[in-house]
């Protein structure tokens, strides 16, 4: 099996040398840097972390009775309260979960670290918990940006991170049945692995991939760069398993069931509120015989937005959707550096999209069907105006679909607000969606002589519309850099919102969104949650502070 | 508006003429009755339905003032307590729910049809029978085949049938997200020449489809013949609402949403239990520019099911996909009258295939797409020893996609047993599942000299596994014909679980399951449902006796 190595504290990438090594300089080309400051009225400076060692820690509130009842259930070894431990397990991967550890503050650090290697183990710690008072936090591989980890208990009790890690192996594979069996510690590169050696893949691959964990996808509906192909993640579960206070769920019934409501969907999605998913059964595929990637441009993004409906609506988009809006496209020409990159943008000029959007398609499968796809689809495009750019321009985006968060590490240390966020729309209103999200972004982050620079994409493409994924730069208030953030993002959150987007559509609810999900689902579908994490976690210990408003 | 005809009391097919208007020997060719005669020991003989003037109804038990209520709220010619209205709404179309209605038992009537015209009306409806103590039962086309109509309330409270077909309109067409706003009473025919006209189509088609409507689809988690292409129809809602006695539920956000538990997904398959389904968006298509229907034979029930499933892993399952096992082949060729017929039966003898397994597979789509798909498709399915039998025979089963029903009125009218049940599984264990249930059938149904005859087919194919749907036919026991059928259907349930099926794959719970679904979703998957019921339902007046057990 693949080595899972373990997410450095203040930032992204594994533990190894000092993450801070190597500057700006070096991961941004000049232009870019230059662009940035231009954009931004941003001046680099190093606004570095402070040492790990600095970090404030308070000392573990849980009680020796608490520790002693838990080791007894699963061993000295697998309950831990060491400094390293619990700063390890301390919130997740957003800006603000950045902030705050860079600064020295993990306030948001769980009490103790368990790690059950069974779901028997994790049921038990359950029912202790919720006798003795101790809130869980499912930790998976760490990488929430919705504050998925950094929940607030409103009885501020002791809490305990649940580290799934111990259970992280293949359980199953049923090769006819094109499912495997995994523990929900497992992470996307030891899966693949493992299948690869019978000729398989599961495909899901989100910016988060070297890290996430198959449970963490479950429990908060991720979706993967592949998904518009694949599909999301939800729709890969085809059975799992959720220890609860209040026993034990089995949950789906492969392929289809018409047994009354799908219980499974009330566990995709729960984000540890309801219990902990301890194992999931989840469909595979043959590996693509077939793979081409290819990027292709338009005019403008209104352009660019309508081919995609229409490939949509004709069911001919590939696996692989990305089209950049103009902000965004001008950024990653940028990043971009070498006689490659300077030709294209020669091309497009001269072909009157200097100021065009760029569209990653990418095509898997089996080679005649793939083939007959992308020919249909090219028609399609071209019929609505797309110029055709390569494949170079496709295999580069493939090359660096993992590096967007090792990036935003260097910009963090030379003073920039970076984040991201994320919603769909239908095809009809995605365009509102867009113009609401920016206007909301560009008018909250607005400063004397700065401005936010704010890029975006659809991602996913389904026939019925798709999802909108948002990155904003911006030069960081130094003095109230939270705040600063927490504006723009409830700003933007309300202007999303308004104009019919979904409050999230791959990244889960988490602490962030939480103010905004009666919004969503309105209050009587709050109260079925309720009702439902009610009659499961009676004691209200399973993840306190996300998902669910006070 | 495609009119919406009324299904007969006592069988299937709308009203009109005598029902039992011609004969077995004008719908079966001789050559059938025959091998029917043969195999099932099986002496025809008429045993015709009493007239309907002679069904007993009781009187209406609604009090005078919970009418009074009714009327208030929806109108005078809304809230009926007439014969034939109370009598139409009545039970639906499984083989009990004939048996009784054949016999003049109408026992199962409501007291009362009310007719609600909004959503606001439904919501008002269930908060007044709510505090009434009246129970609600919705119908929307009354096709349920497993007691969905038929559910008995503990309480023994009077009941009202709320019949939908007032709320049968498009509401509304957002063309470039492909979606449909629909009243739930809309059935396929209307649904289909409303979306017609914009070169759309919606593309369900179970065999209800001429009666059934798009809120009793939803409510039970429906499947149609397509579906294997277009999805089943839970994958085709993209939202839903939901009156209840404790208010509206608006739920789904298109295209796609990680904003926390499935909550649509707890109002599919509710059958009821948790209010009353008023409207729906569902995702709509193109028309198909190709179609293409055709015929294969496999030498086979095994080879048949391997192909199958080599198919489904590479995604290379057409629209449409029916395999029949020998048994069903044998009959479906004998009922094929005709020179092509016995032209088809002798070549598939000639080459080894006279106890063969009848492949169909319906190609729709993009022209490009489906030829490249079928060409790969054809060449797997020569590889597994499939053989080509041409298109004659597809389009011979996509006139009859809907015919059985209408047959087996006149095979009950001839002294049969026919009934229809239907699981789903995994491809590892799809064999066992249907060699359990054919055991578990010819065991329950042998009796001195005769046996049953058991057709099967698979006919809804996924990459995990397909569901597998079979037809029974016995000569009936005319002492204790329900008897007969409860045993064998026990028998066959019991069989079909522990082989590792599901309850149901398309037919929905209703009450004929209702004793098997603690063993499908867990006693306590039960109590998470009956706590969301308890919440919107604390009376428990929506149709109770389906869905969960007591």
């Amino acid at each position: 099996m693949a080595e899972q190595p373990e997410l450095t504290i203040q930032g992204w990438g594994p533990t190894g040398p000092d993450p801070s090594d190597g500057d700006l300089d070096g991961s941004l080309p000049r232009a870019a840097r230059r662009h940035l400051a231009r954009e931004l009225g941003w001046t680099p400076r190093p606004t570095p972390s402070v040492p790990i060692a600095e970090i404030r820690l308070a000392p573990s509130r849980l009680p020796e009775e608490a520790r002693t009842r838990l080791v007894g259930l699963l061993g000295e070894d697998n309950v831990r309260t060491d400094r390293e431990s619990r700063l390890r397990r301390a919130g997740g991967k957003s800006y603000l979960d950045l902030l705050r550890r860079r600064e020295g503050d993990a306030s948001d650090a769980p009490d103790a670290v368990a790690l059950p290697g069974t779901t028997e183990e994790t049921a038990a710690l359950l029912t202790a918990c919720s006798e003795l008072g101790v809130v869980v936090v499912p930790f998976g591989g760490g990488t929430s940006v919705v504050g998925g980890l950094a929940g607030v208990d409103p009885d501020d009790r002791p809490s305990v991170a649940v580290d799934l890690s111990r259970m992280s192996s293949v359980q199953a594979l049923d090769v006819p049945s094109s499912l495997v069996t995994v523990g929900p510690g497992m992470r996307g590169p030891a899966l693949e692995e493992a299948l690869g050696a019978e000729g398989l893949t599961f495909g899901h691959l989100p910016q988060s991939w070297e890290f996430a964990t198959v449970g963490g996808y479950a429990a908060t509906r991720s979706a993967g760069q592949n998904s518009t192909g694949v599909g999301r993640f939800d729709e890969l579960v085809a059975g799992l398993t959720l220890a609860t206070p209040s026993g034990v769920l089995e949950l789906g019934h492969p392929p289809a069931s018409a047994a009354g409501p799908d219980l499974l969907g009330l566990a995709l999605g729960s984000e540890g509120t309801l219990g902990i998913i301890t194992e999931l059964k989840l469909r595979v595929r043959p590996k693509p015989m077939a793979c081409t990637y290819e990027g292709w441009s338009f005019r403008s993004w209104a352009a660019g937005l309508a081919a995609l409906q229409r490939l949509a609506r004709y069911e001919l988009l590939p696996d692989i959707v990305r089209l950049s809006d103009a902000d965004e496209t001008r950024a990653n020409l940028l990043m971009a550096a070498g006689t490659g990159a300077r030709a294209l943008r020669g091309t497009l000029r001269a072909r009157g999209h200097a100021e065009g959007c760029l569209l990653i398609l990418g095509w898997e499968g089996v080679p005649a069907v793939v083939r007959a796809r992308r020919k249909t689809a090219s028609t399609l495009l071209k019929e609505d105006g797309a110029i055709r750019v390569g494949r170079k321009v496709g295999e580069s985006w493939k090359s660096h679909r993992f590096a967007a968060p090792y990036l935003r590490d260097k910009l963090l240390d030379a003073g920039l607000l970076v984040e991201t966020l994320e919603t769909a729309a239908t095809w009809a209103a995605l365009p509102t969606v867009y113009d609401a999200v920016r206007r909301a972004l560009r008018e909250s982050l607005a400063r004397a002589g700065r401005r936010p620079l704010i890029m975006s994409h659809v991602s996913h493409g389904y026939p019925t519309g798709a999802s909108l994924y948002v990155t904003v730069l911006a030069d960081r208030d130094d003095a109230l850099p939270i705040q600063q953030w927490l504006s723009a993002k409830r700003a933007a959150t309300d202007a999303l919102l308004g104009a019919g987007g979904t409050l999230t559509h791959h990244h889960a609810v988490g602490a962030d969104h939480r103010p905004w999900m009666e919004r969503e689902v309105g209050p009587l579908g709050v109260e079925v949650l309720r009702a439902v994490k009610q009659r499961l976690d009676p004691q209200g210990i399973c993840n306190p502070g996300v998902l669910l408003p006070d």
